[in-house]
């Protein structure tokens, strides 16, 4: 089997969708012609990280797929012919809008969705007021390339969705993310934040036997209410399914990151780590519940 | 409250039991002379770990509990006044055995007991004969210092073992393990396979806002079939309720490490990261299955 060349684009936003688009599509370029098969952008790459305050104006954003991006987006994957991994706010009716994760194939054709589940909601993420949690039931998306754990940030913390994707038969977990830092944290509680992301995800890789790719946009974006604004920390990255770095960007730079994928390298680490051989799922019953009091 | 002084111990064994007692006897007498409340020994400290083989002559190592080790721990965490976290090889009956965590309070009473829900069976490893799966609900041991969820060595891969100890209300998860390289592996392999041990744990740590302490094994301990034998690889560590390390042992020495936790801080970061919160519960049936096919 041919390896899998990957690539994640990470980069700044501006206040212009339109200049946000031709930037991803620049990059998506570029990294189709280093060779990549499979080519991941950041969480809501289109526009700046409207949730930092809860303003009704932002739902403008918010588009039906297909609509006019996500077919920019399939001709894109169909011209390069890669299978692109990317981010909208999907207007999915009236009063109704997801953060959507949408996979194009290499002939263009939309090889399938996934609406995020987990919403954060904290400040300066104000997730809640926008996003519509997602009713999928946490499948791989079936590409040429392989089947695709796609999750979406905040998705990245929960174990369960990891896992869940893994039992379906993903081949690869995908993470767009849009997560930074606090301009008033220390260098300190800075790091432990950073650290806590990359670990819990490369722990995902570990669990699950499966490669990690997760794509996050950088630069400091201000608030509009005049809080402190965030500094998004970029920090891309691609684990391999031990957990092990392949790959990974900086904090504060505009980048591509690639890595050379061998799938079929999955197998042989679960069959020295026989971890789906030994799940007690006679006693797991109590992960249903909100809490075991 | 008073930072909890917490403190882990890697030994070395040997084929004499009563030698293994009296070092684990005397490093937590020296561990406890440092301030610890609460010490952990490593899984199986009181023998060789004779799983490198089936050999039913090694059912002689199991005693019942409370039995005569367990008596003599529980009358050093009694005179200590510390709270111990033991790992036995328990004879329940005749032909029951199982690989045992037991925590000591204070006052020297049996606090509670774990038996390993998750058993490996891979070359070196070959736990399925020796002990059944534990029956127990993953429920954490209520002690003078908090409620420890105490896991054993394998159940660490599994991030839903950690989860359903938190959602039980434990205050700290707690591996004794004991795991380690074959010498035929490269440094490189050797690396990646003790980062993801360290990886996934900490990872636990992370998804659950909750320190981690993990008690390994260390030394070379020969296979009695002639086969390579297993380095166990050391690196005891601790960890904070973002997954930072608070203090590692080596990977090839006798050693003690210590650290100082403040259990309230977990909820702090639960209270920035609250993914109990968010948790989709309303989706999460399929991890009782054993594969979603």
């Amino acid at each position: 089997m041919r390896p899998l060349i990957t690539a994640l684009i990470q980069q700044r936003c501006t206040a212009s969708p339109a200049d946000n688009l031709n930037s991803s599509i620049a990059a998506v370029e570029q990294a189709a012609a280093q060779g990549a098969d499979l080519i991941v952008l950041q969480e809501l790459h289109g526009s700046l990280y409207f949730c930092q305050q809860e303003q009704s104006d932002a739902f403008e954003l918010a588009e039906p797929i297909p609509g006019p991006t996500s077919d920019r987006l399939a001709d894109l994957a169909k011209r390069l012919e890669i299978v692109l991994v990317a981010s909208l706010f999907e207007k999915r009716a009236a009063g109704l809008y997801h953060n959507t994760a949408v996979v194009f194939d290499r002939d263009g054709s939309l090889a399938g969705r996934y609406r995020k589940m987990h919403i954060p909601d904290d400040p300066g993420y104000y997730e809640k007021f926008y996003f519509t949690p997602g009713d999928n039931p946490f499948l791989p998306i079936e590409t040429s390339v392989g089947k695709l754990g796609v999750l979406i940030c905040w998705d990245q913390w929960f174990p369960e969705a990891a896992r869940l994707m893994a039992l379906a038969g993903a081949e690869l977990l995908i993470y767009p993310t849009a997560i930074g830092w606090d301009p008033s944290d220390d260098a300190a509680e800075r790091h432990r934040q950073q650290q806590a992301w990359q670990l819990v995800q490369r722990g995902h890789a570990v669990a699950n036997g499966l490669p990690v790719l997760t794509a996050n946009r950088v630069g400091h974006e201000a608030d509009p209410a005049g809080g402190p604004g965030i500094d998004f920390w970029g920090g891309s990255f691609i684990a391999g399914c031990q957990g092990e770095l392949l790959a990974e960007a900086s904090s504060d730079k505009t980048e591509i990151i690639t890595a050379s994928l061998d799938l079929a390298h999955s197998e042989q680490i679960r069959r020295i780590w026989p971890f789906f051989r030994d799940r007690r799922i006679d006693h797991y019953d109590d992960l249903l519940k909100r809490f075991r009091d």
